[in-house]
């Protein structure tokens, strides 16, 4: 139950930010990090206005420019007059964070422009709830009139993966020297794949690398199994480009609107669209779940099972029969 | 509910594997991982019979020589005739997999010895539940009576980590010639150790970066943010050892033991047995709402919400008022 107190705040957030208030967007996206009730207040409100933007997921091995990427097609997309936001979903560890906050410079020339929003998300501390937490901020910016939001994440974690998946369409951007790389890739990363991106194309060995990938994916070497239900071209298409010097991007752009518009002429939605709402849903039970454990009236009760359990006089599942949660 | 079909099964690899059947404890920890009725039986019978074992998790960065250091320790807990178990967690990389997979062959020498089972889990696919099967297992391998189980895992990733620091004892390792990365263990790494050790001791640098670490953390510069509430020596104790010749390892189970010692002598559960008893709730709960949500009898009510959810006419938290769930 949202507290009275907090009623409200959510309301007047959502509409701030709706009518192009940054500072209020940003509050709400805090919010949506941390589960507030506000959270749930503004998204109960935004998430029906939501659904018309393009939600593109771009993930790979680190070193593979996917910042500078991120930045090339922004400035495409802007040369599009399309209004821009990114989630930059950054490793739990501070050094790489450091290394990634670097890259986020390039971005400071769109400080002064309104129609580029960037926003960095930590993944660390989400426990399972960051695919969640980013389809809640992904629908809060579609709702505030964003066309495109891209979602940038290091492709070496599940669960960095499994947001990337959640996209309407995914990127999988590797560099050429990465060839050894393709092994790595295969184990989870080429399997959520809409579009392989060859990036840093000016460097030796683009041409070979994405031949050795064209190669690979048409021997159907990549198997389905982390998202065998999901439809997608049977083969991601592999694309050339440079984040550095732009060449390639315009392309790349146009792919992805082709995406966009054939998973729009569909009937039903997307698989990527169920599989947000799914985590959506699987998060908010998460929440609830944590709340019936740890709130106020029930904490001392769930401590004295803790308890139990830990001492081995009670098993976890006779200390979840006692707790007869609803949620 | 158990189907009736599958009561007894639980049971029956329960007693097994308490009579020293190793197929059936195999049989169990794969149950235990995968989730099954089969789990949830046998879990409720032996939960009761374990708490005697000394759960030791070890981890750090990749080539620290963990796998090297673990097969060092069983061997000197044998020499003292102990009963010891190793769960190694996987990182869900094939690639990397492959390679413990090489050090697991100097395990086998242990294949005709009854009193060391070696058991390998994916981390992939857990979705965070991996805590909560990891616990679940160490229980198991305790009501079987194993002196010593040592779970060992990669320390790259957020539920890497958290899988060590549930055990009674963590110990991080590290080779000499990685004090560049001691910026990255201070991230996540050092918080959850109890002990340190410098591995490959025989190596140029050994006593340097022992002296190195034991100066960062009597300057206080490990904070405490991952797990505040877990009382711990202030000061993890830095020791040398080598796994390849076996130096500094019969110090190192000395140490063990101590801090074994000690944490027994508290007349409350220690903090550890309290986080590893509140991962194994969680990850019923978890399990239970899975259930709820995609049972044969809920599956096509919840595949309606969530594709109105994916539609954008019903928002998640509608959605999950009208699921209505009890665990």
């Amino acid at each position: 139950m949202t507290p009275p107190a907090e009623r409200g705040t959510g309301t007047r957030l959502a509409d701030d930010a709706r009518s192009g208030s940054r500072r209020a967007l940003s509050r709400l996206l805090t919010a949506i990090e941390s589960r507030t009730p506000v959270a749930e207040e503004a998204l109960r409100l935004l998430y029906p206005q939501a659904g018309g933007a393009h939600v593109v997921g771009i993930t790979g091995p680190p070193g593979g420019g996917k910042s500078t990427l991120v930045a090339a097609l922004v400035a495409e997309a802007r040369r599009g007059q399309r209004a821009v936001a990114v989630l930059a979903i950054d490793p739990s560890s501070p050094v790489t964070g450091g290394a990634i906050l670097g890259d986020r410079i390039r971005m400071q020339q769109y400080a002064v422009d309104d129609a580029v929003f960037i926003r960095s998300m930590a993944s660390r501390g989400h426990l399972g709830g960051l695919a969640a937490a980013t389809a809640g901020s992904a629908a809060v910016l579609d709702a505030c009139g964003f066309d495109l939001v891209f979602i940038e994440t290091v492709g070496t974690g599940q669960s960095e993966v499994e947001v990337a998946a959640i996209a309407d369409t995914t990127i999988v951007v590797q560099a050429p020297e990465m060839g050894d790389e393709v092994q790595a890739m295969k184990a989870g990363l080429l399997e959520v794949a809409d579009l392989v991106v060859v990036n840093k194309a000016d460097r030796p060995g683009a041409d070979r690398a994405a031949a050795q990938l064209r190669s690979m994916l048409s021997l159907g070497e990549v198997d389905d199994a982390l998202d065998a239900a999901r439809p997608r071209p049977k083969r991601p298409r592999v694309l050339l480009a440079s984040g550095l010097d732009g060449s390639g991007v315009p392309e790349l752009l146009r792919a992805l609107d082709a995406h966009d518009t054939a998973r729009r002429r569909d009937d039903r939605p997307h698989a990527a669209r169920i599989a947000r709402a799914r985590a959506q849903i699987e998060g908010i039970l998460a929440d609830r779940t944590r709340d019936a454990l740890w709130s106020a009236r029930r904490r001392s009760e769930t401590d004295a099972l803790v308890e139990r359990v830990a001492a081995h006089e009670l098993d976890p599942y006779a200390a979840v029969d006692l707790l007869r949660l609803s949620l």
